[in-house]
């Protein structure tokens, strides 16, 4: 088979889902078009939007820098990164590293923001902890606080993940199995926050299967970290995972599917149920929190008795 | 272990979700106080009611017919019965018999209906034809047509179906993964219909699990008909069941915490996409239909010709 769109007879991929094949730059050329087109369906950005992006170093949040960058290079918005150190020895610095070398080619502000500094404790200290809750716990909001911090140093008005079209099925369908509701308004595109203190989460990458993100690094010669977690774990993620996996093979339109269907349900169930947060501030650390403390100072206080 | 409730130390089932181990008794007394708190949560039920069930001679039609009965036997509502025969050779005759006999030792009015009688036509006989569309599309189409009609004949204002909870977690997913949130404003524990010439259908089993329902028929030696439709495709349903057990096997309240979080998006669904269907009628044999044909009178004119 020649590639569908210009005849190129070296073909990378067949796309499932449409069933074209396509040539590397042809390929190339549809994951960016693809992307531009959720940021103006979806309008992700706004002319003169300083976009922090969350830069782990590994394939998503490399994509997202890449692809988002072409707007930048439009002067339609800024860009900046944080890379979160979580202290995770033989594991983390590669990805450092790398998120760093993507920052000086390209030239764009970045950070390197660590749990040691701002809590006084790593993630590998905390997992010596005999009360410790699981890595991903603490990880999850520890990440999320040190980006929404970052976000407000450096000034940004959107915060961009690499959450591709697999990650946000996954959490869509495991909100649905567990009958979440109320984290089912926070997923989507865009994650207005109910405190204007937290920046917008923009995803420009969701609709992008993981399998075209990691060839997409590849067949753009980027430079990403591809190790796993030490401390990923047999989790429910994976288990939906799986099966939504195994669903796509016999039906490859499904995660699309699956995607759109969730879009109608989010704006139906964001007007039923109105957010009604408190509007409060950590009293530890002044975060925005609907509690006393915020999730971070309350892990760190059950942590460290501070 | 002994019943968790009576102490009896014969053991019938062990209730995953509840962990609660049961005897006999007990295990019957739990069906059928589950379903009369389903009866009651949904208001499935007005005093003065005629039921009209729909009654396969299957285990879960069976089983809503006996739990039905009880509310019949304290005054509250009338029951009657109807049970379709589609024209299937050496399979539905077996689930007659039985619906006729259960029908006689309750003592309520009961009606077969036929696709022969009513549109000319068995269901074999459109198995034979070669531009069919595949056995379940006709039999749903022109099963619900015929119960429909039945239930205006008889006076019924409900109509009760035997689904169950994994019917229910089944139709619910599958919508997810499609995407189809105008059938996903359909399901549910009691179905209002757009048009007032459609019955109320009301689905008192939706929350016992199917395999408590098989040992609800077998505890009380109820006769029904086990024997597996002769047209029962590898279908998209039985595919996502499958994914849906699995789960279920490490999750044991996955089942129903979907269907707690479907209850709350349906109603999110439907508060948002009014339902604004035309309230016609079909040409040919006055159905309430917003085509001109309605779907059954137009499958057999694409079959034969009338």
């Amino acid at each position: 088979m020649d590639c569908t769109k210009c005849g190129n007879p070296k073909i990378i991929i067949k796309k499932e889902q449409s069933g074209q094949y396509l040539c590397k730059d042809c390929f190339i050329d549809s994951i960016e078009k693809k992307v531009i087109k959720t940021v103006r369906k979806e309008k992700l950005l706004d002319k003169g939007d300083k976009v922090l992006v969350a830069l782990s170093g590994g394939k998503d949040s490399v994509t997202a820098l890449e692809i988002l960058n072409t707007f930048r290079q439009m002067n339609v918005i800024d860009i900046c990164a944080v890379t979160v150190d979580e202290g995770i020895d033989n594991y983390r610095q590669d990805g450092i590293d790398i998120a760093i070398r993507h920052a000086k080619r390209l030239g764009i502000e970045h950070k390197v923001v660590s749990l040691k500094d701002t809590y006084g404790i790593t993630l590998d200290e905390i997992m010596q902890k005999e009360n410790h809750r699981g890595s991903c716990s603490y990880c999850g909001v520890f990440r999320r606080t040190l980006i929404n911090k970052a976000a407000r140093e450096m000034g940004a008005t959107k915060i961009a993940t690499g959450h591709n079209l697999d990650d946000e099925v996954q959490a869509i369908m495991m909100n649905y199995l567990e009958g979440n509701t109320n984290n089912l308004t926070k997923l989507g595109a865009k994650t207005e926050s109910e405190a204007e203190e937290f920046t917008v989460k923009i995803k420009p990458l969701r609709e992008i299967p993981e399998r075209e993100i990691g060839l997409y690094v590849v067949a753009k010669e980027l430079e990403v970290h591809f190790a796993g977690c030490p401390y990923a774990q047999q989790s429910f993620r994976k288990e939906v995972s799986e099966h939504i996996n195994q669903l796509d093979e016999a039906h490859p339109t499904i995660k699309y599917s699956t995607l759109r269907g969730y879009d109608k349900i989010k704006k139906a169930l964001k007007d039923e149920f109105k957010n009604d947060y408190a509007h409060g501030r950590c009293e530890k650390c002044g975060e925005p929190s609907s509690n006393r403390l915020c999730k971070a100072c309350s892990f760190i206080e059950e942590l460290t008795g501070d």
